[in-house]
């Protein structure tokens, strides 16, 4: 277990938002329950629920989180509870009301991208001249540059994945239905220490060339290439890991004609990687290998995404993205091919930028593997 | 296994949804991945993330669904997708600028309450004179009223969830930490037929005066009293259950008075339960009887939330809320007492409204259960 983050780690994280807020030309931020909360203050509510729980975050004033009265005891235990001013809401009373007392009437907030709709409209009801922006478009580089602490965890949660990548090619795949590796992908996820399996994506034959395909009743046959996609948090933070198999002995020229294309894309965008260079230069070095071995128009999304407290986040790699990669961030590079009806082939490493290069925190090979 | 819902089914839902918009004076409804859109189309995406999914409904138009290219082939298998009018929007395209051709610009829409901040902006920004509101005030009864095959599902989960309470009162409580009992009722749910464990509260002892604790690693001693809610989904609809147990043999006095109190406040608002009455009726009929009784600064939250597709939805049976109780309706009445670093007590079962009372979907006794 890594050292837990301490009340003096959120306090630190919660002054450079309020700062990065101000310098942004914000009044503050109001993050709701979710990673940027838990980024922020460590409190993670039992659950995300109807109930208003919001942080308020504006330079030059303490944090203030407002908490249903009956989570209160929760909000009071969390890591980061000792550098809050924590105030709360009973039930039958007005929540927005409440939290727009921590607000300026006229002011611009960012706002956390996964905030309920509802909430968000009664804090525009109840301060009709406060303007806002999801944190994603106000402060994209919130969370996207990792501390030693957090690439420790990214790192460990890589190598777990690698470690049920390496065992998942033992087990059967012939005969077997997707739901069934699946299973036992999710069961490796946690024999290798993560807290909590999010997706096991098992896409054989045509299924593959469905990008987001998870896992059905589908058998799987020999002769089939099979997409493996899978990931969770272990100690908090994402693994997110693609390999493609082949259910061999034999495969057809085209798989690997394909797999080899996606390699090169692959190989070739995590090589560009450098602080300096564009988010979607990422994306553009990867699609332009696709698109010369012609297979441009079967690559129909973008090359990666942040990952850190989610499996999803910012940066993300992607066409008219032109934030600079800094030393610290980590993300996806997951080029695939996928060709209707037939199969879809897809690599993925979760990467981070050092000082001048890129560096995987996934390392198992980029063969095409096979199994039996 | 119930009979799935058909198109036809979710079909007769969307029109009768965009005739409640337009009776409220709605343009039409933005509809995002939640419940709401597996009521209303049978779709529910592999992951919630921040790529834009959105139903859009208006009276006499086709339902209309956008959603991102690489969902495309989930979003065309699922339920109800002959009835819908499927467009997609592509990875570093605008999404917003895709989904406000679907409205009218200066249309007034209810949306789901759970829809991210971020697209609402987006959506705000993309036609500046459309205007929204939270779907739960502006429909809040979309959901509410169930019909025959969903009260079957429903009731099918509670006597599930009561087949588990049964066999908890078996295992050993003494000794044994609170995480590991919970462990014992997510198993236990799971063995009765549910597909997912929402939740499993064991508090115990003065954890049980934290409405919202969950589990943790203290250890479960004689003589404390331990407050059980648990619940999930089975075939798609929830369960949500709480009874209070005493680690015998001796119960003392208090405890006992407390429990007979909340007991007999749970019992009195079930049978104040028929159509026409408000749902702060149920709150107040719960309260007044905890308050009589001494104890009403200790019963700190609202009386109960409805359930269906999720375990908390309207109506809530909370004061300020006039809404009429109507045949069909399901929720929870959950009276509880927190009596601070003691003991806590809560007793809850879901009820549906019939023609003219309340109809129990949990059936286990209300007694003082003592468990060793």
């Amino acid at each position: 277990m890594p050292k837990p983050f301490t009340v003096q780690d959120f306090s630190a994280r919660m002054a450079r938002a309020a700062e990065s807020a101000a310098r942004a030309g914000l009044s503050g931020l109001v993050v709701t329950p979710g990673p940027d909360l838990i980024y922020l203050t460590g409190y993670r509510p039992v659950a995300v629920t109807e109930r208003l729980t919001a942080l308020v975050l504006a330079q030059g004033r303490q944090p203030a989180l407002i908490v249903p009265k009956l989570e209160r005891p929760d909000a009071e235990g969390s890591a980061g509870a000792s550098a809050l001013k924590i105030t709360d809401w009973a039930d039958g009373t007005d929540p927005y009301a409440a939290a727009s007392r921590l607000l300026t009437p006229d002011g611009r907030y960012g706002i956390s991208d996964s905030a309920w709709a509802m909430h968000l409209l009664g804090l525009q009801e109840a301060l009709p001249d406060s303007r806002y922006q999801p944190l994603t478009r106000a402060l994209p580089m919130l969370r996207a540059v990792k501390d030693d602490d957090e690439l420790e965890r990214l790192a460990a949660a890589g190598a777990a994945a690698d470690e049920a990548f390496h065992d998942i090619l033992r087990v059967a795949f012939a005969g077997r239905r997707e739901n069934e590796v699946a299973a036992d992908l999710a069961r490796l996820l946690m024999e290798k220490g993560h807290s909590q399996v999010d997706f096991t994506v098992v896409a054989s034959g045509p299924n593959g060339a469905n990008p987001h395909h998870e896992a059905a009743d589908r058998t799987i046959r020999t002769g089939d290439t099979v997409v493996l996609d899978f990931g969770g948090l272990k100690d908090g933070y994402g693994s997110d890991t693609t390999r493609t198999v082949h259910v061999g002995p034999d495969v057809p020229d085209e798989v690997r004609t394909v797999h080899e294309v996606v390699r090169r894309a692959q190989q070739q965008a995590f090589e560009a990687v450098q602080p300096g260079i564009t988010c979607q230069e990422v994306d553009r070095v990867a699609r332009a290998v696709i698109t010369e071995a012609g297979y441009g128009e079967y690559f129909i999304h973008r090359t990666g995404h942040g990952i850190g407290l989610t499996t999803h986040e910012p940066p993300y790699m992607v066409e008219g993205e032109e934030q600079l990669l800094v030393p610290g961030m980590c993300f996806s590079i997951e080029p695939g091919v996928y060709l209707p009806g037939r199969f879809g082939v897809r690599i993925e490493d979760i990467v981070t930028v050092t000082e001048n290069a890129g560096r995987r925190f996934n390392n198992t090979p980029h063969d095409l593997a096979i199994v039996s």
